[in-house]
């Protein structure tokens, strides 16, 4: 399996947390969003949305979108389980990350930031004070979503599906000057996360 | 099983096809957006995010966000199935999905539009016009998408998971004054989704 992936997206660290949590090998391609590999002809057509990150399943045959990639992951590979099992939790697990994929990143989404700026004239401080409000405004939340929670992390005893969300945006959120410290539940599930075995190989800078 | 949602919610409207199209009876409360009734106690208690749709599926027990509660329908319940079972198959029609809820939808909101009206001084207007350069941009590229699948319907020989996202977002573009007839696949697909037995009652009108 190759990953197209970009080190500073956050989709794309999803996966990778996925993959390192579930314990599976994959070789990565970098794509350049900042030299705009994305919009390559061959990358479009892998694709056509010209997004990261991108799994190649087999030559021709892509899957795009984290969280298509990683229900695929988890229905078709071995591995760790990341999802609970109960149909019931399992939707909660994925709701979580879903309001984090749905209501706060994209919005925040280095493309939309730029446009912000631009077409409204508030530069690039507008665009990141434009994505500061969507995080703040999403974790609001989240960390009363995460406090009612009973296990250690998220959905069960270790990291999950829902982090494979929640660290990246805490990511995002520490660059964008969101004050983390008013999330002290998300804030401990990230440092928990970031602790746990092999998932420093996962991050952005790694 | 009740069904927290408001008419022209496209979130709600993804569920409404959903359940319709699996044949599965619910109860549809109302949850006035336009009112604010998001915003109370009693909504925030199940849901944090104050977002419809709401599926309470016992007492007490809810689970918020359309993509997961369609994979607890899908994963908990009888009825038709609305993915295909094979694995690529499957994370394909749900990255078509998640390209209308994440990359989308969610720059489109309501809440959104107002947002960026309000903040960036270009009103009502501004707030529609932003809606539609999101909508132009993601249907852009599936359009691309669905001219490429081989079926009658997106992902089979009927309606299912991606037309339950396609057919509400078609329903803002037109809404907001996006130019349909630069999406033959997509306006065929939609018409005869609408024209699919029992789909009436789903839109938002009914």
């Amino acid at each position: 399996m190759k990953l197209y992936g970009y080190w500073r997206s956050s989709a794309s660290y999803r996966i990778r947390l996925a993959l390192t949590l579930k314990g599976m090998a994959y070789e990565s391609v970098s794509t350049d969003l900042l030299e705009g590999a994305q919009f390559s002809d061959g990358f479009s057509a892998m694709n056509p949305q010209q997004l990261v990150p991108v799994l190649e399943v087999s030559d021709g045959v892509h899957i795009s979108q984290s969280q298509a990639i990683l229900d695929y992951l988890e229905a078709a590979h071995g591995g760790k389980r990341l999802l609970p099992q109960e149909p019931i939790a399992r939707a909660q697990a994925m709701a979580f990350g879903a309001a984090i994929a749905c209501e706060i990143h994209p919005l925040g989404n280095v493309r939309v930031q730029k446009y912000v700026g631009q077409t409204y004239g508030v530069g690039r401080d507008g665009g990141q004070k434009w994505a500061a409000h969507w995080i703040t405004k999403g974790f609001d939340a989240l960390e009363v979503t995460a406090q009612q929670r009973k296990t250690p992390f998220l959905f069960g005893e270790q990291p999950g599906y829902a982090e494979c969300f929640l660290i990246p945006q805490v990511y995002n959120a520490v660059r964008y000057g969101v004050a983390m410290d008013a999330y002290p539940t998300l804030s401990d599930i990230n440092a928990k996360t970031l602790a746990w075995p092999g998932v420093a190989g996962a991050m952005p800078e790694a």
